[in-house]
């Protein structure tokens, strides 16, 4: 599991306009503390609109890791930025990436990191020895695991949110990320995707180890279990991550599967079901327990009134979390553990 | 997807009776006609009682690939074997192995295979291009896959068995392996579970691809959707398999999962009705319709009154493949095509 010091030197390079930044915007809205400027290099057309620095300046200012955060078509990263990141690491940072090629894979940066003792984390790949195997072992504190009826719904978002509101209350609570931009928000995890089948559950299970009874990780999801594509993936995190409390993810905007043209999104109820049973696998009290609406699609009025027909129809909690927040969602979550709930 | 030359020199080294020979003794089991011999090194513990031959009298002989047949703990092959596998490259063989450790990652015998024009098949591994991605689409042609409620209950043994019976009714069948035995059994198809989680249902697609309406693919399965370890891989294959009809494999002998002291094993109608909703997905018709019961625990009287009663608690026809033949089983998947049964 990669472990990440932080803060941050946001690389953008000479990106332009056709890259995307997605994982540098989301590293400055959840961590904006832990950004302590951008890098970039003539003719770049992106502008997260905090400090240009160079490394010297940004070590100075106490960043310890360059994060590359923008992204062609591809993955692939541009030949030229290599020097550049070889130059940070002689400043003293580390590099961190999401991207399908492996930082580790390039030759010349690998000798330089290698050279200063710096380290090179591919948040897309596993490190740190070999894969674990899931054991189904019930394990201390509690988990909560955002699930969907698709990609793409909103997942990550609302565990980063759900995360935020139990803090807020108190709660002694962790944010388990299970993609790269999630790793690299919370400076720890692996990307779930790129995990060899058998593997899945385990790393699932290695990311949400035994902790303290009134400890809650929020887990962020992946797909659905009733996904063409992807399910294998949610299933190993399901299975692994045992959760007591699920919240599902759902975009009222969307009416077939995200890339499945054709392909009706999976119903609320049917999402409900399908997850509950994966989970019971592994957790007999698993059950979902509120439902988290991208109702983006839609104006307010709109919005409070298609939250209460899903109220109505999965008789659980439902709200937008970035329309009206995630306190009814951490509310959702902490209820399960009350004692008439059990 | 490798594709693999037949007939196989069977490669068993020096190995001592502390390594395995399952993959060796199932392709001379399945295909003996496919086996021209043995090539054993002075020392070597194991006998498959086969002829024992040097490359160039099995090159002869009409051998094509050299199949290593063994495996010590851990998959690691031994150093001293590499010359002789590069003495049989030379003359005029592939080689193909289920290891973990690749062939292809050898260097001397990687150059010397690709100086020669010869092909390295490591089956456990991907190989033929980017992996594609599911898409749940209807392929045409028919599909049965094995399923189960627990790993090494005998799911290869009944798809071989059943594409065997189907085979003697006269037809059109293919076995589609997704274990490295039953690659190098089929010489065709790729082991799933090193599949990163993303691509596990798009491989699955890949191996049973459109067919002729009559024709039947009977796909190995993999553990089950009920593992806390496996899943992932049981239902990418399960999703990318698109089955028609699903024949269960069991062990009578087993209370609990292999591997996990303690662990219950799912029942007969917990996994049919697992197994049935996870096929739903991308096939509304899904159904399992035969169960497959291994009975080596108990006498043939006893055997007898097992299958009768999992017979009267499942409703599905049930026998013991070995013990009494797949032609029931092979029965129950032909009845699926029937228009009073679809």
């Amino acid at each position: 599991m990669h472990k990440i010091q932080k803060p941050y030197l946001l690389f953008l390079g000479d990106a332009n306009r056709e890259y995307g930044a997605k994982t540098a915007q989301g590293v400055l809205h959840w961590v904006p503390d832990q950004c302590v400027g951008q890098f970039r290099l003539p003719g770049c057309e992106i502008d997260l609109g905090i400090a240009d620095m160079d490394f010297e300046e940004a070590y100075a200012a106490g960043g310890r890791t360059v994060l590359l955060g923008v992204a062609n078509r591809g993955g692939v990263l541009p030949d030229h930025w290599v020097p550049h990141l070889i130059k940070a690491v002689k400043a003293g940072f580390d590099v961190a990436a999401g991207l399908h090629v492996r930082l580790n894979d390039l030759t010349c940066l690998k000798a330089a990191a290698d050279k200063q003792g710096r380290t090179l984390h591919d948040v897309r790949h596993w490190s740190g020895g070999p894969m674990p195997l899931g054991t189904g072992r019930k394990r201390s504190g509690h988990r909560a695991l955002i699930v969907g009826t698709d990609c793409a719904v909103g997942k990550k978002f609302t565990a980063l949110a759900v995360h935020q509101a139990l803090v807020e209350k108190g709660v002694d609570a962790t944010f388990r990320p299970t993609g790269q931009t999630g790793a690299l928000i919370s400076g720890y995890g692996c990307a779930l995707d790129t995990i060899p089948g058998d593997f899945i559950s385990g790393v699932a299970e290695a990311l949400s180890p035994d902790n303290d009874p009134d400890h809650w990780d929020v887990i962020e999801g992946q797909a659905t279990v009733l996904h063409p594509t992807f399910a294998a993936v949610t299933i190993g995190l399901v299975h692994g991550s045992q959760p007591d409390a699920m919240i599902v993810s759902h975009d009222l905007g969307r009416t077939e599967m995200r890339g499945l043209p054709g392909r009706v999104l999976p119903t609320l109820l049917d999402t409900i079901d399908a997850h509950e049973r994966a989970a019971r696998v592994n957790n007999p009290k698993a059950r979902c327990v509120a439902i988290s609406v991208n109702t983006s699609a839609v104006d307010e009025d709109a919005a409070q009134t298609a939250l209460a027909e899903i109220e109505q129809m999965t008789g659980l909690p439902s709200t937008d979390p970035i329309r009206f927040g995630a306190d009814i969602l951490a509310k959702a979550i902490l209820d399960t553990m009350e004692p008439h709930n059990e």
